[in-house]
């Protein structure tokens, strides 16, 4: 077999069979060798922001890792600001990322470019492949590099002579290395600490949905503590049922007057908590001043076994209920459109289990708390502040959940930087209905230049700031990628449209149109 | 004022005053000082691919740099492909690049990102300003740096806190150094060997438009080389009236034979043609062996002075009359739609000094052939193997010649990488015609499959080739962005079609439905 069949056979043999692909001219052998596995789902997407992003959605939701396929440098750009988000995520990935032969790379031809370079800037874990001999243990490596510390971005870089040449067979992937765990009396002293008043316990990664949510809220119930996560979320557990935490907000002077009175505060399973942005005179750390800060255990550590060293040190057991947000269904909203009615529609009609993909940057500040005593869901929301995440991540929970109703909330602005992933939607049939929060504009960047003190704007900044003249039609870019939309100016026929978007089990959008 | 002020007084004294912007919330105060300069024309783009290709559109035809707006190292992401491709080129342009506040760099915020390595993957200059008084000269460097060499990428980076601190006035950019120019024992040599039988004088950059073109067809026509120019040209004078130069093809073994016979081969302004890619047993270089290889002028050299110098030392002069392109137009093409036929219209159609953007992969070269003869127009090509690049270096190109009908080709699977730009076209009002040839799929992929010798394939392979289930609507799509389009699948309504959009000044769009 050459090396590009023992790459396949040796991500098959570990375990990952999802591959999202945009290949090019330098990655033919690859895709030859796909071909020959039909037991590896390939999934194309038009665009590589849409792969990486994709990849993103899938691990969030799956906790294991795909593959995506990339062109040169050039790909891997196109791929780069949704491998960022992914790395602020924790999430893993596989990226493959075709290169010239060896021999080849010595001539200045049209698409040599600094693949090792592109790599590193963002990647956990980089490597190029010296020869076909090598693509099977190095993808291997790869693999594991990529399940290591709870999900790593790792880059495997393969000159086209090396997917060519002759290999030997697939290797299969070490299991990733045991996860650091904090040691007894780190765990004893923090058990103590908690029990202090002014005490926060600010949790992240799996603590923040399934049993290990769970946990975090019997030791706030034991202890007292209060327990809060950050802002920008991977994932997190949502509506009836899930124990009570709180979020910080956006803004740093609310995010400030949240953290006022914490004057401990344990870091488990999250960084510590910093302003999106720095401002003139608006401080970068938003806790209080004298407030201790101790992690313990980093995002990257194990988090599971922390919560349960944790919950046993300070005695939390069965015993200790956590507060629990109870099921409070709204009617569905009718009249006038306003985004508080996009919320209470989407709070009531919203399935068990759903999964909601959340970049609407600003309209969802103003829906999302509306759906806490909704059904229980989950949400999926930026973590790398570089838009254009929400549709390729829907996609990718989509089909890591076959079995679950997607929801995306994606703001206009940030929607047109991947819309191409609605015809993977399409393609691939997805059940996913996509709300298009039509403002017309970036929003949060009116907010962002009154936050630096600018009052009035002009034609410069407008023209900057404004998606008008012309306004987008979502209907018909949903219709040229082959998706169903509807356009809703009213609550009534919001509810309509959610309530026959989540019926089909196919793709739909719907543009709401509303300030 | 402020740093951001301090820079954009320095773009505009130093010339440039026109910026492809996609704007972040790093970049607000720069935003603010845009907007007290009206003299700045700001250009939105709603994906900063479309930035960095409308500079690189706008170089090629202005031949002096804009300025991009870019968001942190994800935006920089975005924007990289058509920064390679702008490289490839030899297009110069000057980004400004946002950052954190250097005091909130410590900090693991989600938008922190390695800003200085990616740019230097792809940037010839990288500097991040330390503080505002800095800015201006900086800006002022940036500027000279991208001027320099025929055109190069710089990047300005600039932290929050440089854009609002106080700092002193504007700087204006001091004139590039001096280009390198052959010494005069090498014309000669040169001169001497270019009368030899087997000598061709390859072309590239300013050479093969314009009053260059012309000297160099002088100096053909005076030593009976052959002229022959690369196959991905940044720019390309064409049509009746120009200097007879052969184009090398994309495909190894065809331009292999192209260049049989050559044992001299003289570069000037170019560089040494290879392969686009490598293939098993195929050769990297595709002239003869044996053949001379010997530079000139590199691409960064003095191109102009170097013909000019050639041209005297062969004794070229008004009287060596170069073989030129004779005007021969078709009539329109009717009936049945091909590929041919889409070419034949064009050339019939064609207006005089129109801009066409090539980025139809595999059916640029069924049509653009046939345009040989049509009325002189220039036509833009890929140059660095990134798809993305046609529909916003025609933004680029219709902006920097507003007087000037622009026509763009483009693929399906191109025109999918940034159809954003599109938005633009509609925005600014471009007097700019699209023909997007809808094969649905990579046909160039499919070709590359058998170059590799897979010569079937099965569902993954024809998964990742096709863009079918669903077809695109490029109606749809245009109509999305706010151009009017038409769907054109006979060679009767493609010239009816080409026609209204030749005679309309705003942008208009053709989807060619035809294999």
């Amino acid at each position: 077999m050459n090396g590009a069949t023992s790459l396949v056979k040796t991500m098959l043999d570990s375990g990952v069979d999802t591959v999202f692909a945009n290949p090019g001219t330098s990655e033919m052998h690859f895709v030859a060798a796909l071909d020959a596995h039909p037991e590896m789902r390939c999934v194309l997407c038009l665009f590589e922001g849409g792969t990486s992003g994709a990849a993103d959605g899938y691990f969030r939701m799956k906790r294991d890792v795909a593959g995506t396929l990339l062109h040169l440098a050039p790909g891997f750009g196109n791929a780069f600001a949704n491998i960022h988000n992914a790395r602020k995520a924790g999430s893993g990935m596989v990226n493959v990322m075709g290169d010239h032969a060896i021999h080849h790379l010595q001539y200045e031809s049209p698409l040599k470019g600094d693949t090792v370079g592109i790599s590193q800037t963002v990647s956990h874990w980089t490597r190029m492949s010296p020869d076909a001999a090598s693509v099977a243990p190095d993808g291997a490596d790869a693999i594991r590099a990529a399940r290591s510390r709870n999900g790593q971005i790792a880059t495997l870089i393969l000159p086209a002579d090396t997917a060519w040449d002759t290999a030997d067979g697939p290797v299969t992937a070490a299991a990733p290395p045991a996860l650091r765990r904090p040691d007894d009396a780190l765990v004893e002293a923090i058990a103590q600490q908690l029990r202090q008043p002014g005490a926060a316990l600010m949790i992240g990664g799996t603590a923040l949905f399934g049993a290990e949510r769970e946990l975090a809220g019997r030791i706030a119930a034991r202890t007292g503590c209060r327990l809060i996560c950050d802002t920008l979320l991977a994932r997190i557990a949502k509506g009836a049922g899930t124990t009570k935490v709180e979020q910080l907000v956006y803004p740093v002077t609310p995010k400030i007057a949240q953290m006022a009175g914490i004057s401990t505060l344990i870091l488990l399973g999250t960084e510590r908590p910093v302003a999106f942005f720095a401002y003139p005179d608006k401080p970068s750390l938003p806790e209080p001043a004298g407030c201790a800060v101790t992690t313990l255990c980093g995002p990257e550590e194990d988090i599971g076994w922390s919560l349960q060293a944790l919950a046993d040190a300070v005695g939390a057991s069965d015993a200790d209920a956590p507060a629990r947000f109870q099921l409070d269904l709204p009617a569905v909203a009718t009249g006038e459109m306003s985004l508080a009615k996009v919320g209470q529609t989407l709070a009531a009609l919203i399935p068990e289990d759903a999964i909601v993909c959340n970049e609407a940057i600003t309209s969802g500040h103003q829906v999302l708390p509306l759906t806490t005593q909704a059904r229980p869901h989950e949400v999926l929301g930026g973590t790398g502040g570089a838009i254009g995440l929400g549709l390729p991540c829907a996609v990718g929970a989509a089909i890591a959940c076959p079995d679950r109703k997607v929801i995306a909330l994606i703001g206009d602005g940030t929607a047109m930087y991947t819309l191409q992933s609605l015809w993977t939607m399409a393609r691939e049939g997805l059940d996913l209905t996509v709300i298009i929060f039509a403002n017309r504009g970036y929003q949060i960047l009116r907010d962002e230049l009154k936050n630096v003190g600018v009052n009035s704007y002009g034609a410069n900044a407008q023209a900057m700031f404004d998606i008008e003249q012309p306004v987008l039609d979502w209907v018909a870019l949903a219709k040229g990628h082959g998706v169903p939309a509807t356009r809703v100016e009213d609550a009534d026929f919001f509810a309509a449209s959610l309530r026959a978007g989540l019926e089909s089990d196919g793709p739909a959008l719907i543009e709401v149109v509303c300030g």
